[in-house]
C-alpha cells in the first residue's frame, strides 16, 4: 500500500490501495470533493456530483435519487464532519470509470466511517454518479436530546400484568421514586431532591407489568409545542429527518418513534401529546380531563392539564388505557362532527387531506354520518383568548415564583411566554374563566353523541431551521385546533392518517365526549386506522 | 420505477430503478446472493464475491481487502440479517460492469439499511468486486451489555476542578447516592435499596469536577476475568470485534474504549482492571492496596481488593490519580525487574512481544537497566494457591450467605467458583495467610527500587465463542501473572504496548513498589508510552 497526499487526509496523507494505475485526475477530484465537504462548500459539492436524474446518494437512513434531491439535502445540512480520510481504495472499472472507497476516522473520538463513490468522466471531468456513506458510529452512550436518564430498565415492573414486556419513556414531569423531576430545565433540576413516591400513573403502569426505560425530555416546564429545548437540544423526528419533533412531550415521542420504547407517557395541556404524535406519525391520546390522576406530575395549567401517551399503534394505546382509565361510560357516537371554520385554520393541504380522509371513513362506515356545525371564528377567538389567559395565569402560579428567583434560567422562547403570563391579572383570569365555562357548556353539547374530526395540527413538522415566523404561524393555527378538547375537557386521539403536500405526516384527530377515551381507541382499532 | 420479483424482497418484490436496460443476469445474481445471505450459505456467498486480492467489503467499522479476508469474516459471523430488500438501483457502467445499490428494511423494527455492490462479469459470470454495507440502525436506547443506568449525566459534578469535562462509567459495585448497587446480578439488584451516600471515591471524583455518566456492568460479584455476564451479556470489545471484553470491570472498559466516557472506575482484586485494559488496548491502573478507600464498594476479597481505573491515555489516568491517590512517597526505580519463569506462563507470542518491547524501552533509556530474578515456578504455585485460597475464603464471607439463600441466582461459571469457595475452611485460610505474608515480604523486597515488567495477561482477548478449555487456559496463565501485585499489595499499570501474533492488543504491565502508582504513570507519560 502506498501513501498519497490529500488535504483531507490525516496530517495531509492517506494510504492508497489500487491494483494497477490510478486513473489520471481521480485523486485530485476526490480531494477537491473532500476539501469542499470539510468547508461545507455546497456549490463545489453540487458541481462534483453528476447532473441528472440517475445520480444517487445513500446512507443507512436515506436514499436520495437525482442531483436535485441530493443538492436539496446538502443545502439543509448544517453539521460538517470533522473526520479525516485514512485510506483510499481505487478500483478502476473501465476507461473513465472507477470505484473509490475511502475509510475515514475522527481523530478526536476514533469513530470510523466509510464512503464509496462511483466516479465517471463526463465531458472529460470526473463526477460522482453514485455515493454511499456510512457515517462514523456515534459513540454516545445515550441520545441526550431524547433522554435525561435511561436504564435497562430504569425501574423494573412491580408485578406481572397486561403490560408485561412493554417499556415506557416518561416525560420529565412525573415523579419517579428515587429520581428527581427535571421539567426540561437544568437549573431547576439541580435544585430538586429525589421523589419519595411514584406518581400514581407511574405506579399503575409498573403494577401492570410495564418497565420504565427512562426519563425523557420535555420542553421547559411543558410550555411549548415545538420540542426545541434550549438546554438539551431537539430530539430527532425519524418520520421527517431535519424537522422538529413537536412537544412538549418531545423526548418520549422520539423514543417511541425510534422503537426504543413501546409507550411514551406525557401530558397534554394545549396539544403536547397530539402535536408530537402528528409530527412524527404516532398514535397519541389526550385523556378526558381529570380521568387519570395528575398527582405527582409537575403542573402547567391544572384547568387543562391531562396525562396522555404516545404509541406506534392503537392497540397498545388501548392496553395502556385499560390500565390507567376508568371504564368508558358513554355509548358510540352517532354523528361525525365537522367544524369547517375551525379546520380552515389548518394549512390547505392538511385541511384537504383531513376532509378527504374523513369522507372516505364515513363512506366506509367507520365513522358515522357527517354533521356540520357552525362555530364562528369570532367565537373561537374569544374562547381561545380565554384559554390562553387562564393557561398563562395558572402557568405563572405553577412556576412564576421559581422563574422570578432565577433570571436567565429559561430559554428565550419559553421565557417570553412566561413573561407575558406574569402580566395576567387575577381579574383577567376570573373574566376568562367565565368565558371558559360557556365554551365548555357549548362544546360538550356539540360533542354529546358525536365525534369531532379535525387535523391534529395545522401542518406537518416544520424544519429545524424554519423561520420563527413560519414556526409561529404553524403554532398559532395548531393551538386553535387543539384548544377545543382542552376547553371541553374532552379526550382527543391523534391518528397518523394524513400527509402534507410534500409527504410529511400529520395527525387526524378524533375528539369525543368526556369519558369516551376508550371508544375513540376502539373506533380506531375496529376501523383498522392505526 | 418498476417492480422486480426477488425472493429477498418484501413479499417477494422490490422496486427497481435503472436508467436504460438492466444487464442480463444481474438481478438473478443479486438475488442468488441475497438468498444465500438470508440462509447464511457461506459457500455461495464466497463464490459470488470475485476471487483475488483486490476484492473489497466495507462497512462503517471494518474494511476488508481480499477474498480471503472477506471469507474469514463471513465464516465467523453468526447473526443472520432479517431485513428485506425494498428498492434496487442499478447503474450500468460499462459492458460487464454495473453498480447495484439495494435499500433494505427490517419489517419488524422498521430499521433501514443500504448495501452497494460493484458487480463485474468475470469469465461470463457476475461477481461482486466491491461491497459497502450500512447496517440497519440499532434502535436501542442504550447498550444494555455495557450499562445498567445512564444519564446525561447521571450525577452532575459537585464542584469545578481538575476533572472538569471528564465523564465516568462506574462499575456496578460502588455506592452512588440514590442508586442501588447491582453487583452484576439481577436477583441481588432487586433486593437492594438506594444508597444514602456516595462511596468516597465517587465523591472525590465529583468534587474534582467529573460527571458520572452511568453505572456499567461487572461480572457477577466481580468474581471473573472474562466479562461474560450470564444475565446482561458480554460488552463489546471495539479493539477486537467478536472477542470478549475482559472483566470484571467489563462495562466501564467498553464504555471507555468506545469513547462514551473518559474514565472507567472499577476494582482490581486479581486482575479486574488490568485484564480488560489488556484485551481492549486501554490504560489501566490497579492502585496500591489500601491507598484509595474501598469504603462504599461491594467487597470481593478485602485482602486484595483495590480501586482502579481505565482510560484511553496515561495523562488522564494521572489526572485521576492526582485526585484519588495520596502523594507518591518513593523515588524512581533503579532496576527493571524481569521474572523469566513467570512470563513464560504467557503465550509465546505475547511473552516474546513483552521481552522485545522491554528491551527497546531499556535501550531507549525509558526503563532502567534489566535485572533478572529467579522465582521458581514451585514457589509461584505455592503463593498463587494461597492467594486463591484466601480470595475464595473472603469471597464466600462477602457473598456466601446471600448466595446460599438464592440457589440458582448465579450464572454457572461464577456459581461454580463460589461453590469451591464455600469449601475453604478457616484453617486452610489461616495456613494460606501465613504463605501470603512470606510472599508479600519476598515480593516487596524484589520490588524495592525496581519496576517489574511483564505481560498484563497471558494472551489477547479470546473469541466470544472460544472453547471453555481455551478460556480456562488463558485464565490460568493470566492469574499467575496478575496475582503478583495482589500478593505484594503493589500498584500495577497496564499499557497498550503489545500485540499477539494475530494482531490483538495485549498489555505491558509495570508493577512498582507500594506507593509508586504515580511514578508508574509519570514513567509512561514521560516515555511517551500511552
Amino acid at each position: 500500500m502506498s501513501v498519497v497526499e490529500v488535504s483531507s487526509g490525516i496530517d495531509g496523507k492517506a494510504e492508497l490501495d489500487c491494483p494497477g494505475e490510478v486513473p489520471a485526475g481521480l485523486i485530485e477530484a476526490f480531494d477537491a470533493y473532500e476539501s469542499a465537504l470539510l468547508a461545507n462548500d455546497v456549490a463545489v459539492l453540487d458541481d462534483l456530483f453528476a447532473p441528472g436524474e440517475s445520480t444517487v446518494r445513500g446512507d443507512g437512513t436515506n436514499l436520495l435519487i437525482g442531483h436535485e434531491a441530493i443538492a436539496g439535502f446538502r443545502s439543509g445540512r448544517s453539521v460538517i464532519p470533522t473526520r479525516r480520510v485514512a485510506k483510499i481504495l481505487v478500483r478502476p472499472i473501465a476507461p473513465g470509470a472507477a470505484l473509490l472507497m475511502a475509510s475515514t476516522r475522527n481523530p478526536a473520538t476514533g469513530a470510523t466511517g466509510l464512503q464509496s463513490q462511483l466516479w465517471q468522466q463526463i465531458d472529460g471531468a470526473w463526477k460522482v454518479t453514485a455515493a454511499h456513506v456510512s457515517l462514523p458510529l456515534k459513540p454516545a452512550s445515550i441520545d441526550s436530546t431524547i433522554w435525561r436518564v435511561v436504564g435497562a430498565p430504569l425501574v423494573a415492573p412491580a408485578e406481572n400484568g397486561p403490560l408485561d414486556g412493554k417499556t415506557v419513556a416518561v416525560k420529565d414531569l412525573f415523579a419517579i421514586r428515587h429520581h428527581t423531576i427535571g421539567a426540561g430545565n437544568p437549573t431547576w433540576l439541580n435544585e430538586q431532591t429525589p421523589q419519595e413516591q411514584h406518581a400514581p400513573a407511574i405506579q399503575n403502569l409498573l403494577d401492570a407489568g410495564a418497565a420504565i426505560t427512562g426519563i425523557a425530555h420535555t420542553d421547559e416546564f411543558a410550555y411549548s409545542l415545538a420540542g426545541q429545548n434550549t438546554h438539551y437540544g431537539t430530539p430527532p423526528n425519524p418520520a421527517v429527518p431535519g424537522a422538529i419533533s413537536g412537544g412538549s412531550t418531545s423526548g418520549p415521542a422520539s423514543a417511541v418513534a425510534l422503537g426504543q420504547v413501546t409507550i411514551g407517557l406525557g401530558t397534554d395541556t394545549a396539544g403536547s401529546i397530539r402535536v408530537p404524535a402528528s409530527y412524527q406519525g404516532l398514535v397519541g391520546l389526550r385523556t378526558t380531563h381529570g380521568c387519570v390522576s395528575a398527582s405527582g406530575v409537575h403542573p402547567l395549567a391544572p384547568s387543562f392539564d391531562t396525562v396522555g401517551w404516545l404509541t406506534r399503534d392503537a392497540a397498545t394505546s388501548l392496553q395502556v388505557a385499560d390500565v390507567l382509565l376508568p371504564e368508558s361510560t358513554s355509548s358510540a357516537a352517532e354523528r361525525t362532527l365537522v367544524l369547517p371554520t375551525v379546520e380552515a385554520l389548518a394549512t390547505p393541504d392538511v385541511a384537504a387531506a383531513c376532509a378527504e380522509r374523513r369522507t372516505e371513513l364515513v363512506a366506509a362506515g367507520i365513522l358515522p354520518a357527517l354533521h356540520e356545525a357552525d362555530l364562528p371564528l369570532a367565537v373561537l377567538e374569544t374562547w381561545f383568548a380565554a384559554f390562553r389567559t387562564v393557561q398563562a395565569h395558572e402557568a405563572w402560579q405553577s412556576d412564576g415564583a421559581w422563574i422570578e428567583a432565577h433570571p436567565g434560567a429559561l430559554g428565550p422562547d419559553v421565557a417570553g411566554r412566561f413573561a407575558l403570563a406574569a402580566q395576567v391579572t387575577d381579574d383577567e383570569a376570573a373574566a376568562a374563566r367565565a368565558v371558559l365555562a360557556e365554551a365548555r357548556r357549548h362544546l360538550r353539547e356539540l360533542l354529546d353523541g358525536a365525534v369531532l374530526v379535525l387535523p391534529s395540527s395545522a401542518g406537518g413538522a416544520p424544519a429545524r431551521d424554519a423561520s420563527p415566523a413560519q414556526v409561529e404561524s404553524e403554532r398559532a393555527g395548531t393551538l386553535r385546533l387543539t384548544c377545543l378538547s382542552g376547553l371541553a375537557g374532552a379526550p382527543a386521539l391523534s391518528l397518523p392518517l394524513l400527509r402534507t403536500a410534500d409527504g410529511r405526516p400529520a395527525g387526524l384527530c378524533l375528539v369525543g365526549a368526556p369519558g369516551t377515551d376508550r371508544d375513540l381507541l376502539q373506533l380506531a382499532i375496529s376501523g383498522g386506522l392505526a
